[in-house]
């Protein structure tokens, strides 16, 4: 789809390795210092990734760090959110966030340097720190990226070895190959231990590969301390426009603190004072490196946002009968007028109405099949790029089975928009199985969350419209069975905001 | 670690073979019939895996119909839920279920024949309905087969493959390979269309087979309408016995109604009544077969409960101080000397103390790594069959990544104990993402479920113990830090139940 040809690397000269290796280290004195003086965070699994980061920053992103916000950047989500030691002193080596911030707010209450990262900072997509999000949220963030900004920027993910063993993961790279995404690079941080033990596949390297390999992306495996290895495999990633590609490092965790490396126990555990001392010496001490990463080059999304654009709601005369299922999909149809709305589907379109959209915007209507994490992980990375996506699904299986999700976009502060149909006893057909019974209650416990269950044609209609415009996680309701117009439609119906709504909270 | 041998199953004979297609007849008869009468279900995805059914149950299923909580028998477990029409079917084909009650009360007000199977009826071990959950709920049972009773009982799971795009699946299918589960066979009827249109991989066998290959299991790849090749397929699954196996049963849609076999727009419909008739007679009209089905060999389980057995509860003074989480920990390694209890982890053992269940009965502590979908349904299966599970990790993970399952769980009426620990917001350098903030009302919007939060060490090894015997879904909330004892401990701990428990509801 992306006409963009990736721009080709330059060999890595001896030069740019030694500033590597200059980076690599003072991104480990960096993790090991911020780490010990909170007492606590995840040293050991920032030190294991350190290298991969380093040549990354250094050779490969293309990030414009005075415009987080700019359309053409590349996008770098840390998957494995505890190793955020690492990813803020990557900001320290570019210059956005400064020493003493670092040492000494990491992990403070009222710092912006959380314990596991958040988009209160402005490089930050989404929230992680629940395993095996930050792949499907990158996956979201590519699809933009190919089919709608057709942008050549490029994702960039680091997962956790650990984070593997989670369904999702698979969802995603599944997804990542069905759709081409070859601006996708995960980058997985293969050390071996988790926080209990090893984990299940330790470094059987093969074992992986073979699995990236049949979800339909391109494994790399390689020696993720290799500066020139992992040089290599970044390139390769950018080279291959049609398909995901997953560098799986061998790594060591501690890598850089001898008498810790590769040892269980480590998790999770700031270094002790006087080891984190010897540890800083013995890597060369504090330095004051800064990185210039490449700008990416210029270009503007192929959607231009239109807010304004003109909708025409579907309407129903009062009495007359429609199931509010229909309604919803009739009015995401005339939506598709706006160029920034998206839909996604998990293979029941043709039952949620949400189908209706792909008439109306093929090109702008995204089937996820039975995959309700992903659904709602494509929403959340759509939403970064601005994307105003509904994810729709049957009710009972839309809020329940991607909860963490939903809960996490809450974490997120994004804006994602999801519609169950079917809710409630009326599938009584079909048994309890069917039934969202708890979807309120789950829904609700969610920050900046808001519930609409609109009981006709016309509010449903309307309340789609409100929901394109709601910052925060909305939640629509709808039935199977038909109901009796009862609102008398507003003609004005493009700035009318739904009674029901008046008192939605927004994100702060 | 079984020490029995699956007896082999003789060659087919041509009467066998006749006698299994005059089966499949019947329950594609059975499957059109019921549906149709009921006006609604899913008639052509039970046509696609007749074949598939009707030499398992013939050729393969050991069972005892009369005793359905006999500990040999094999599990049958639709994952497929929806193809409930041909679980029936398989009923009325062993005399379990009349005619009358099949065509007349299939998905009627008040029946146990329900739109999706459930546990009111005494052969459905689990509720199935929410996609990619009968298989790793199966993972459980093998895991009870193999490791608790080591008894040669297999279970056998029906798949669809729409569903293999859950997530939940890979969880699975890793498991049971992690667990050496050559007791488990899946059963996927490939019959490349779902709900909503074609599938993603469609007929693509050989990538299906790939990732089975990738996740440990042996897969089978077969013509799903070939009872040679489903015979063979099931005595190959039948010999491996440190393997699971995925037979990969390539089918077709609608098989036996050749107006719609393999067209799109069928899903969930049942047939007209024209059309049953037309097919219902092309298929040699209704019939009465009554299949008799091998029974398992004598055999008894390797443990046997003890709920009586005593239990040192560890104690705490008043006044005295420690974290609830560890208080966990030791009183669930007291309750190992019950030889029912089980321990789940999801990786997080040694913080959430669940871990201290594993020096005290490592046979019965089960790691799921970092996979809290495959934690709960483990839980499930192995509830199956009896067992005590406890599933513990994070809070903020332990029920919202798996909240499906939960909900599931309480429409299967299923017992299990969850332990959350870290909860609420005192993990404050963490981050909110590591905050179990929605977990409360999440919870207690399931059915049978009760929420737990002791104060102190005492009280939670009250309620650690009371959970054992609490039927239903209970859920416990511990805390990361250390609190002083408040509560006075009684001295005939074995009997007393915590006062917050007394107003717990109980499944019906």
């Amino acid at each position: 789809m992306t006409e963009h040809q990736d721009r080709p690397a330059a060999a890595m000269t001896a030069a740019q390795a030694e500033l590597i290796r200059r980076l690599a280290a003072q991104l480990r004195v960096d993790s090991i210092r911020c780490s010990t003086q909170a007492s606590s965070g995840h040293p050991t699994s920032s030190l294991s990734a350190a290298d991969l980061m380093a040549v990354l920053l250094e050779r490969h992103l293309r990030y414009d760090w005075d415009h987080p916000a700019l359309a053409t950047n590349d996008h770098l989500i840390f998957s494995k959110g505890h190793a955020s030691p690492l990813l803020y002193s990557m900001y320290r080596a570019v210059g956005v966030v400064e020493e003493d911030e670092l040492i000494h707010t990491y992990r403070q209450f009222g710092g912006r340097l959380q314990g596991h990262p958040t988009p209160v900072l402005p490089w930050v997509d989404v929230a992680t720190g629940s395993l095996g999000q930050g792949l499907p949220d990158a996956v979201g963030v590519a699809l933009a990226g190919r089919y709608l900004d057709r942008l050549p920027y490029r994702t960039w993910v680091l997962c956790g070895d650990s984070e593997l063993a989670e369904g999702s993961i698979w969802e995603a790279l599944d997804k990542a190959g069905y759709y081409k995404l070859g601006n996708l690079t995960a980058i997985v941080d293969v050390n071996r231990l988790g926080q209990d033990g090893p984990t299940e596949l330790e470094w059987d390297m093969d074992r992986y590969a073979r699995r990236v390999d049949a979800f339909g992306a391109q494994p790399i495996v390689i020696d993720g301390h290799d500066i020139s290895a992992i040089d290599e495999a970044l390139t390769r990633a950018r080279s291959r426009p049609d398909q995901p590609t997953v560098i799986l490092a061998k790594t060591i965790k501690a890598k850089g603190v001898p008498e810790i490396e590769d040892q269980n126990g480590w998790h999770g555990k700031a270094l002790p004072k006087d080891m984190a001392e010897r540890a800083v010496a013995a890597l060369g001490g504090p330095s004051n490196l800064r990185i210039t990463t490449a700008l990416p080059e210029p270009g503007t999304p192929a959607i231009t946002p239109d807010p304004g654009a003109a909708v025409s709601l579907p309407r129903w005369e009062v009495g007359e009968k429609v199931a509010t299922r229909a309604a919803f999909g009739a009015a995401l149809s005339a939506l598709a007028a706006r160029p920034e709305i998206v839909v996604l589907d998990g293979e029941v379109g043709n039952s949620t109405h949400a189908g209706d959209f792909k008439d109306a915007a093929p090109d702008r209507y995204f089937e996820m099949f039975i995959a309700e994490q992903q659904l709602i992980a494509s929403a959340v990375g759509l939403s970064v790029r601005g994307y105003i996506a509904f994810a729709a699904s049957f009710a009972a299986f839309l809020v329940s089975r991607p909860f963490d999700f939903i809960r996490m976009a809450g974490v997120s502060q994004a804006s994602i928009r999801l519609v169950g149909t079917h809710a409630g006893v009326e599938v009584g057909q079909d048994g309890p199985s069917q039934m969202a019974l708890e979807d309120i209650a789950a829904i609700r416990a969610v920050h900046s969350s808001i519930v609409l269950y609109p009981a006709d044609g016309p509010s449903t209609a309307q309340l789609v419209q409100t929901m394109a415009d709601t910052p925060g996680i909305s939640y629509l309701r709808a039935t199977r069975v038909h109901t009796r117009s009862s609102m008398v439609q507003r003609k004005n119906s493009r700035s009318a905001a739904a009674k029901s709504t008046t008192q939605a909270p927004t994100t702060p």
